[in-house]
């Protein structure tokens, strides 16, 4: 009998995220899918966990192939329970997303969506995160759908080597508009903060956070914001091991 | 005249910590010292940023050389509102801490003590994120504040290489009990995860995460588990950029 494949599905946008239904289509070709998502929108909540307040699940749908459930918790918090708590056993693989919104450069820091395959990684299962470039709540998931279905047939194929997860970005554009995947490196790039400063009723100062993406470096044709820009599909491998090893000697010459 | 360093003080466990409060005490002697840190303890944040609340900044105290402020936010939207809206200039360097905690292995992902740290490595600061291994909240800082100052000297010598910041770990014991500092690389390790399930009075389930850290390597001596289990203060240079470029290759005969 054919092994049925185990597949978590998250996402940081929430649970009736419109990204979530389309990645959740195109899994469920592919095996048995149980999704834990956020009851909300937990966008730039990084790999935070939540330790002062209990976590709960709400049973969304639960039908042959397919559970749904909603977390009160963060994208990070999701993965845990599932792994921890909800599955009889390790799934094959986590997708999470399609976010609505590049997570590429050093956006995948701030981002729930590639912290919860980041702890997919931690735990040692195939972890890919994808987002399409695309911040709108109704965007078109159609040409995505057809990349992240290709980009999991190749990862079930190989495996992913433990100690990374994988950061997808899609580009805008219908399927004959874009050129193919290509795999780069995180660009050197950081967000120009401008902190929109105001006063409140009570005459109290606050402050929202805005800003824009900068690049730090000529965009190389091996950086993901070329390839986006380029209109190629960006796969960088994310290292779950932080230490930079480069560096290691050169700190050993200090003589501390 | 001789330029006076400026220093940006901050931590995840809030502006009334102990640790906070050793980390200024420490700093005060090597320049004129900013802090801005949570009003609230925000451990576990790791790089979260605050976008769906605005943000508030309380002054603290004010006088010369020290000027402190309480943030409504987390360790990384302090580090933003320093940087962006606080400062007058880029500071010489940030230092986040002291933790009340250990932030050795894969502590790092979920910390906003480290999260703090990097966010200064991306705007291109010197940062080093300061950890003692006591998570009590009356914990003695002493040895510590002699390491930090040993480390910060270091770094104010020889400088961080763009790219990374520092994930330092400091064991508990006197001044004589430590053997010293040691470079090392993040230990391979996770969180196992035991989620105590309770049910609330309205019959509800719900759930507390609590856990362990668990190697998942045996303890070579180049990691930091090891060299704080020997009583020596773990330093690891930690890399802003997330590509596991050594996978690069890999991936690319993938021919997708």
């Amino acid at each position: 009998m054919k092994h049925e494949k185990l597949i978590l599905v998250t996402n940081d946008d929430g649970v009736k995220a419109k990204g979530l239904k389309s990645l959740i289509e195109t899994v469920r070709e592919l095996g048995r899918v149980v999704v834990v998502a956020p009851e909300e929108s937990q966008s730039g909540m990084s790999h935070a966990i939540t330790m002062k307040y209990p976590l709960r699940i709400r049973t969304v749908k639960k039908e042959k192939g397919l559970e749904i459930y909603g977390c009160s918790g963060t994208p990070v918090d999701c993965v845990k329970l599932a792994l921890h708590q909800l599955l009889e056993r390790k799934p094959d693989m986590l997708v999470s997303g399609i976010n609505h919104g590049s997570n590429a450069s050093v956006s995948v820091v701030y981002s729930g969506t590639m912290a919860a395959a980041i702890e997919g990684g931690i735990n040692k299962v195939p972890s890919i995160g994808f987002s399409l470039l695309d911040y709108s709540a109704d965007a078109d998931f159609k040409t995505a759908g057809i990349y992240v279905r290709r980009i999991m047939e190749k990862v079930f194929m190989n495996g992913i080597e433990k100690g990374i997860c994988l950061n997808v970005n899609i580009p805008v554009g219908k399927e004959d508009e874009l050129k193919g995947i290509k795999i780069c490196r995180q660009t050197d790039g950081y967000w120009q903060e401008e902190f929109d400063k105001r006063i409140d009723p009570d005459k109290q100062e606050y402050y929202w956070l805005t800003g824009y993406f900068n690049n730090s470096e000529p965009l190389a044709d091996d950086t993901d914001e070329w390839a986006l820009q380029n209109k190629f599909v960006s796969v960088v491998p994310i290292q779950i091991d932080f230490t930079s090893h480069s560096r290691m000697e050169e700190l050993k010459k200090w003589k501390f």
